[in-house]
Parts: structure tokens; C-alpha cells; sequence
């Protein structure tokens, strides 16, 4: 196993929770002491790595290569990620991240999760979907050579489904929610593959994080005051918090600086939103969850302990939109931008208009909203 | 109408056909003398510009700010263009324009179009389509703050229209073809809007013209062997031809040195294809045209007397793939690649089969496919 390649300054796997250390040199799941997610951890003080070195470098999430645990030549790439950031009303900007491979953000955790999973030595791949990362890990499983297998609920949206099969995975429809997808693939689901679900191994935080170094990168070095993030696994949210802190270790950012986290949910499945505001570490499964906002159907996220701690952390908050206002504020936000939201984006959009009103968001807040994916595969 | 700010290398524009020049300071449709497509110069010499120059700069097509119209802020955009260039197999690449915004290569001439328009002070706009330049023109409508009319044919699949709906454009369902759908809007549409039909405004093609800048820079400078290009209306072969020949006056490549051009059509619907084999100068409109692929449902393009030009000047040659085999091959590069192939993308790649054993493309060519949108509207 040593010929195994890694970054140099890659200094380890530790348990998020417990801190117990894991061999990178291996496939990972979750941490063997604890069942919690794992941390992906860089020597960041021998890195010694200015903003203004990427410049110049390709405009994808690889060019952040130094906090990222490949070396060059041993990813599995599509392009990924360095998304626009545009300006929609004074001090208001969206993350558009629609622009990714298959249309979501959720390429960037896969093609983290498919580059290590290969180097590493694994033959198939599999993992339970609300929609998007079933679409992403089938065509980033299609760009390795490895066959995928997804399991999805069953009333996700048709185009999710085609994606897949487009792209040669083996489907499976479930009744229920995300959390029944992932019981059904443990249960029945091949037993040869491994499992590239949300936060059961320790690299799509890896990808979804780079979006926070974009963001530094497209502000010149500020950060932004607010981030609006819809939450339904997390993965983006707390990535992005790990990365605002390995940028203070940097030196990237202000050591004291970072921007106010807020989880945007659905009012139809807010675990996050009821933790953060019932003063709780943990989230509790939500029950009976439903919302068209499909990548915000997650009951019971792995990492919502890490969610809540990031709001708080970050002086943030967290908020639940039900689903009228998801849509109309869906709509509203593409007719004024020309940017094709997704339920889950305008969300964030309803929940800017809120958090104004309840004066969370001054004036001179400098506001980012995250529209997650295409809105074209909802309709 | 002097206070009109435009580009200082901006050098005027003339008649492909005739040569006679046009005030670019007013809204410009096709030449007033011949009623052919017009071309924008620049004065090449004086730019004194090297690839070197754009790197660092925005990953949008407007890193090429000096032949292009417009001064920096003027612009309406939603940050396209600079779109992957991925590898598939030895020697063969797949320029992705799935990651433009509205997932098709129409956001780069739409851009151009809706930005020089608003700049000039039209009030509304207005385009037929055969479907991803509809949805284009509507998100940088909307962008723009400007009223859209769109025509379609009726036939043509229901994610187009609801793209345009999302967007707020006014909607009218033609029976036919694009051509039908063009006089349908000359006939009864608004009267008091821009015309931003393919070829029928100058600018849809500055836009187009950036893929072939792309490509030098992701070659490092090189040029492609061979560039199989989805020909529809064919602005964009027309517009990296001119390109290739401006990147010759600036140095950026060798005087000549040219992609062999090849248009890429639907056997439904071949009139590029047919001219060239027949020697002749102009296309003929193609009765009952017929094709799924339906960016290249264009029975009569203005320009396609360009693109034959175009054709023969760079030893190119044209192709007319059937219907089965660009559903084929649609279905084969997805699979193959994880990129989200349009029908018009699939063309292509069954060209590359088709042009392999003509002998037409060698084992050392390098050859670049257009994807030109994403397969997810078609689905």
C-alpha cells in the first residue's frame, strides 16, 4: 500500500468527533471508534501558499491542488467547480453553482470522493441520493471506469433518474426519503461497492469546501458577511467552514474573520433549523419529511451536529421556508436574474428577504446566496 | 449619438458579402445594400495582444476584452463561455458548451447580442429558435432588464419553453421549422423589438468566435488537427473561422495554420452538407426538414454560404449523420465520458466514427468535438 500517492502536505485522517486517527492509505468510511464522519487534515503551516499564487492556474476546483489530497494526473475530473459568482441587487451575490458538471454543486464532492475511491482501489462505487448526487456520482463514475449503483426516492423528479441512466448506473427506486434510499443500499444493495454517501467517507467535504475559497478568491481576499447555504446533507456547509479556518491558518483571511453561516431548510424537513433553534448539539430525524426543495429532503443528516456547531461558531442562524414561499421566491429570483434557480436557491432567496425583515441582514451586509444546481431537472 | 463608448481597436463593420460599411454606433441588422450578414473588424495591428496577456483574467469569453465590441462594464452577462476542454480518448477532446449558462453555447452570441443591443438603447428583443437560443436570449433578457418575444417550433421539447417561461419571455408555438417560426414573428410579432436572429445582428457571432480563442489557449498555442462542429444556423463555425484568421494578424498562431473545419448536420436536414458535395456556393433551403437533433433543424441558414466558404478555405468537408446513429452516439460518448451529451453532441461523435473510416481523420489528428448544450432540455 505505500506506493500509494498523496499530497505532501496531506497529515492525516482524524474522526471530526473523537479525533481518533485513520490510515489515508486506505479506503475510509466513517470513523471505526465512533461511526462519526472523518476529517481530511494538511500540514497547513508548511504549505506556506499565497492567494495570489493560484492566479493564472486552471478554472476549476484543482487549483486549490494544495489543500486537496491528490497529486496532479491521479483525479478523476470533469472540470469542476471555480462557478460564477454573480451580483443580483447591491451587496447581494449568487454562488451559481448550476454551472458544475450534471448541473450541481454535488460534483464537486464527487469528484473528491470517485478521484480518491480509485486511487485507492476501489472497484464500484454506490450511495443513496435526494437527487443531484446520484446524477453526479454516476457521471463521475462513468469518467473512472467504475460502475455506480444509486438509490433514490421514488418520487424524485424523472430528469434526476435519466441522468443515472444515461450515464450506465444501476437504479433503484424507494419509497421515501433519502434516509430509506441509503437503508435499502445497505441492505440490499450490492455488497462489493463502496459507499460514497454524504459524510460516510471523508472526502466530498474535501470538494464541496473549495467553494469557500472561491469565494475568498472572487471577493479579492474579503469575506463575505452572511452566506446563505441550503442545508439538506450539510457537506457544503461544513466544508466551508473547515475551509475559512485552514484560510486563517493560511493567512489567506483575518484570524477572527469569518462569515455568518445560515442554514436555509424547508419547513417541511428543518432538523437543523429545530436544533439550532431549541439550543440542541444534535439533530433529531424529522418525520413525515416532504418538500419539493428535493435536495433539502434529508431527514437525518450525519453531520447536523456539525452544522449547528458551524451557526454557532459563525454567529449565524438558521431558517425554514415553506414551500410557497420556496417557490415563489424560486421564481422571482430567475426572472430578475436569468440565472435558472432550483428550488433549493430560491429558497435562500426567501430566506434573504426574512432575515432583512428580521433585521439579521443589515444594509451593508454583504450577502452570498447558494443556488445548488439547475433548476432544470425539477421541472 | 457620439457619446456612445465601444472598443477603441473597434474598427467598424462591413458586409460579409459586399463589404459596405455600417455606423456601428446604431442597431445594426443584416446589410442595408445586399441584405447579407454583416462582419465586425477590429484593427488587428494595433491591438498588439499575446496569449500571454489573458492569463489571470476573468474564465469568461470577455478574457478576449480586445476583440471584442464592448468596454469593460458595459456588458450584460452571466459569466459565459471559457468552457472545458475534456479529453476522451487519445487525440480527441470534447469542448463542453453544457456549461454555459442556460447550458448551451447560445449564451456566448447572446451575450454579445443583448449586451450591444441594450448598449445602442433597444427597448425589447426578439429571436425564432429551435430552441436553445430562445432560452438564451431570455435569461439575458432578463438579465438585461429587456422584454423578450421568443417563436419555436411546437414540436420542439417542453424544457425549452418553460426555460423561456422562467425567464418572463413571451412565448409563441409555430408549426414547422425554425424558418417558419421566423416569418410567424416578421409577421405578426411585436413591431417595436430588436431582431436578434442567428446572422441577422452582428454580434451573436463575436460571441461564437470565442471557442476558437479558447481553444488555442487550452492548447498552449497549438491548433487542432480537425474541429467536427454541429452546424445549424452555423454562426459559431463562421465565428471561430473568422477567429482562427484574427488570431493569424494578431500572431497568435502561424499564418497557415487552420483547423480543418467540418460541419457536422442531421440527415433530416442537410442543406451544408449537400452545397459542399455539390460544389456549389450557397445552400438551398431543405424542404421537410427532420431531426431530433433539433439545433440542426435549420433548413435555410442565412450564413450557409459562410460555412461552405469556410469549409472549403481550411480543406474541411461536411457530414450528414442519420438519426439512428446520433441517438448511437449520443447514448455512447455519455457513457463513455460522463458528460452530458446533447443530440447535436452525439452528431459529432458519430462523424468522428464515419471520418475515421473515410480516412478523413488520422490516428495522429487531434480532433475537437462541440458539445454545443446539455442533453438535459432533450430529455
Amino acid at each position: 500500500m505505500s506506493a500509494i500517492r498523496l499530497s505532501p502536505f496531506f497529515s492525516g485522517v482524524r474522526c471530526f468527533a473523537c479525533e481518533t486517527p485513520h490510515d489515508p492509505r486506505t479506503l475510509l468510511t466513517v470513523c471505526r471508534q465512533c461511526g462519526m464522519p472523518l476529517r481530511v487534515d494538511y500540514d497547513l503551516a508548511s504549505i506556506r501558499w499565497k492567494r495570489s499564487d493560484v492566479v493564472g492556474r486552471v478554472p476549476t476546483l484543482w487549483r486549490y491542488r494544495e489543500v486537496l489530497p491528490l497529486i496532479e494526473g491521479d483525479e478523476t475530473t470533469l472540470a469542476e467547480g471555480y462557478t460564477p459568482l454573480l451580483a443580483v441587487e447591491p451587496n447581494v451575490w449568487v454562488k451559481d453553482e448550476a454551472r458544475n458538471p450534471t448541473g450541481s454543486f454535488k460534483a464537486r464532492g464527487m469528484a473528491l470522493a470517485v478521484s480518491m475511491a480509485k486511487h485507492l482501489g476501489a472497484r464500484a462505487l454506490s450511495a443513496p441520493s435526494a437527487g443531484n448526487a446520484a446524477g453526479a456520482l454516476a457521471a463521475y463514475g462513468a469518467r473512472a471506469g467504475l460502475p455506480v449503483t444509486v438509490a433514490m426516492p421514488i418520487d424524485t423528479p424523472k430528469p434526476f433518474f435519466d441522468e443515472c441512466e444515461l450515464y450506465g448506473a444501476t437504479i433503484h427506486r424507494v419509497k421515501g426519503t433519502i434516509a430509506d434510499a441509503g437503508k435499502f443500499l445497505r441492505e440490499h444493495g450490492p455488497k462489493d461497492t463502496f459507499d460514497a454517501s454524504t459524510l460516510r467517507e471523508p472526502y466530498r467535504i474535501e470538494g464541496k469546501k473549495t467553494m469557500a475559497y472561491e469565494l475568498v478568491e472572487q471577493f479579492e481576499g474579503e469575506v463575505p458577511d452572511v452566506i446563505l447555504y441550503p442545508t439538506g446533507g450539510g457537506t457544503g456547509l461544513i466544508g466551508m467552514w473547515k475551509a475559512f479556518n485552514e484560510m486563517a491558518a493560511l493567512g489567506w483571511i483575518d484570524q477572527d474573520r469569518r462569515p455568518r453561516f445560515v442554514s436555509v431548510q424547508a419547513a417541511g424537513c428543518a432538523p437543523v433549523v429545530k436544533a439550532f433553534d431549541e439550543g440542541n448539539e444534535k439533530t433529531e430525524p424529522w418525520p413525515n419529511a416532504q418538500t419539493k426543495a428535493y435536495g433539502l429532503r434529508v431527514p437525518s443528516p450525519l453531520g447536523g451536529f456539525l452544522c449547528v456547531r458551524a451557526l454557532r461558531e459563525t454567529g449565524g442562524t438558521a431558517i425554514a421556508i415553506d414551500e410557497a414561499n420556496i417557490a415563489s421566491a424560486t421564481a422571482e429570483l430567475a426572472a430578475k436574474s436569468g440565472i435558472d434557480v432550483c428550488p433549493e436557491g430560491g429558497a435562500a432567496w426567501a430566506a434573504l428577504r426574512q432575515l432583512r425583515d428580521r433585521k439579521f441582514i443589515g444594509p451593508s451586509d454583504r450577502v452570498v446566496i447558494f443556488n445548488t444546481g439547475t433548476g432544470l431537472k425539477y421541472r
